[in-house]
């Protein structure tokens, strides 16, 4: 095997983690002496072993001479284990590749520093772009403190999410609906607008047949206007969190709060809960990562406040024109087409009949 | 070569011509003796040699007691050019097969009874589909004496056409629209309302590095508001239909006559041109496919007068929003989504960046 099939392996150690280690990053490991693996592991749940750490253990007094393949730098700080650098010192390793320099600032580098002054050799940035698209949500956390923002939509050929009577169902197919499921398994949050509780009452739960975890659900409210029967208010299925801003009904807000939602007052912006305030309270309150479904209002809110750091467009091939009809993405738009927010890395996957196509804004515009 | 690797390169041949024979359809055909091709040939442009002849002439006399593979039933009347089917007796081929029947109905299985009654041996069927498809336009037109009817669209991610200022410069790119020009060069006719006229000026023709065929230009123009400067009524450059409703200013129409315009006074439906007066006057006047590019209301008509029978969805990896942006159908539009139109046999093809869907309608709706 080559570095690159090696460092492949401990990326695809690291990715078998997705949606556990919140809001640790994904790790993996891979240790190798004489043309032969002898550690591998990742990390698996924030509070337990790093990666390089099962690894190492795996490999025990063999990890002598051997080379590291990991695709985070290792941490050189106590943290809630000790730092990784020190194990790889102590078991004598004597190279270790690198995907990615780790962007929290704690680590910022000093790992590298610290391997290197004990005499190891170090190589940085071998499949460094795998190892960022896989732990893209905990690049944005670490640096900006704010949820990675995933704006999901299911619409027509023709864009629309609801037809001009707004009749929505069914628009996706089961493959889809399943794709989704397995998004949501994966991320810290998931949001939608108090509209579409009252419209659809939806539980918003991981539903896979092989079972999942079920993200925060998190309600876009200013007024706290969510019926008190709403499935989302039921906490033994999933924690809550209601986004309002000063306009609410307090009294209500000390109900809810009795029923264990955390109810989070925002900045207000254009009579709307300002979406940047809502996402720094959302990163204070340890959300690395929400998938936002919408509806058309609050995509927009997300264009307009420029929030955005992934797109998820189901597709499903069936027609119902109208110009009424609710388009995917609502709210006061873009005023030319220069603006638009290219979107690069386009991905397209054919689930059954429908198609989704997955990308990630190019930069951020500067004018509107 | 199998049976099927012989029809394969016949359709190829077929292909070939592809928007060369209108009104005729696109015909392949390969002569094979003793596992070796003795003749093919295709038919390229009306008035000229059936595929089958072309085949024969090649093989000559060796013919005799050969095996034909012909991409559709051999006709058995007498139109620009004698029947194939006395031809294909007198060589004295032994075997044929035949992709499809001829939905024409001065064919309609006659030619098939001619062979076999001249003791033929004759298999019907044989990758059918694939000379349907590549035939779509020719099984349309003979059975309901109406155009083809290609909806193409252009537009964002999420659905537009144009942002809330009607801007919508540029959103597709250079290889979408070198695509455009690839099937302006292979229907006869391409379709715009008036407005796109007034609004952009283009001159419709097909623009491709290699030269190619320009259509008919068909605008749709209740009144006859079109600006007698436009590009499109330059005669010299392709034809131009221009229809309109018994609202029409009468004096411009014979202006416009004697433009060299062909004017066509189409029944009136809610205020607008009745698209399905429309296409049967368009088939009178032999135009076999028509390229619908829009705008938004076009589209949304010929979805209301349930007229399409291909999709051809250009979709720019970009993201402009609002609820006021110009829908790429628009109109009135479905009430439900179960009533949406289904479509089948999707094609996904990636154009750079661009992503291309093509899909054809499941079956007519019943309710609206």
């Amino acid at each position: 095997m080559t570095a690159v099939e090696y460092m492949e392996l401990a990326i695809k150690l690291a990715a078998s983690a997705i949606g556990r280690t919140s809001p640790n990053p994904l790790v993996g490991a891979v240790v190798v002496k004489n043309q032969r693996i002898i550690g591998m592991g990742a990390h698996l749940c924030a509070g337990k072993e790093h990666a390089e750490v099962n690894a190492l253990n795996m490999a025990g007094i063999e990890a002598k001479g051997a080379t590291m393949y990991v695709t985070l730098e290792p941490c050189n700080h106590y943290g809630k284990t000790p730092p990784c650098t020190e194990r790889i010192i102590k078991e004598g390793i004597s190279k270790v590749y690198v995907a990615s320099l780790d962007p929290n600032p704690l680590v910022a580098g000093e790992g590298i520093k610290r391997l290197e002054a004990a005499g190891i050799e170090v190589e940085i940035g071998l499949l460094e772009h795998k190892e960022k698209q896989l732990n893209e949500v905990f690049h944005k956390f670490i640096t900006k403190k704010e949820p990675f923002i995933i704006l999901k939509t299911a619409m027509t050929l023709d864009g629309k999410i609801a037809t001009r009577t707004n009749d929505s169902k069914w628009i996706t197919n089961e493959a889809s609906r399943n794709k989704v499921h397995q998004i949501r398994n994966q991320v810290d949050g998931i949001m939608v607008g108090v509209h579409t509780i009252i419209a659809d009452n939806p539980i918003l739960t991981t539903r896979l047949p092989e079972g999942g975890i079920n993200p925060t659900r998190i309600i876009l409210d200013s007024k706290l206007s969510i019926p008190e029967s709403a499935q989302v208010l039921d906490m033994n299925v999933a924690p809550t969190i209601i986004a309002c801003t000063e306009k609410r009904d307090k009294n209500k807000a000390i109900r809810l709060e009795k029923l264990g939602v955390k109810v989070i007052v925002c900045k207000e912006m254009e009579n709307r809960i300002d979406i940047a305030d809502c996402l720094k309270r959302l990163g204070e309150a340890g959300i690395t990562s929400v998938l936002v479904e919408g509806g058309s209002q609050v995509h927009g809110s997300f264009l307009e406040a420029q929030k955005h750091d992934k797109f998820m467009v189901f597709i499903a091939p069936k027609i119902i024109g109208g110009e009424s009809a609710i388009t995917a993405f609502g709210g006061r738009g873009l005023e030319l087409m220069s603006q638009a927010i290219q979107l690069d890395n386009i991905e397209i996957e054919q689930l059954d009949n429908d198609i989704l196509i997955t990308g990630y804004p190019k930069k951020q515009r500067k004018d509107r």
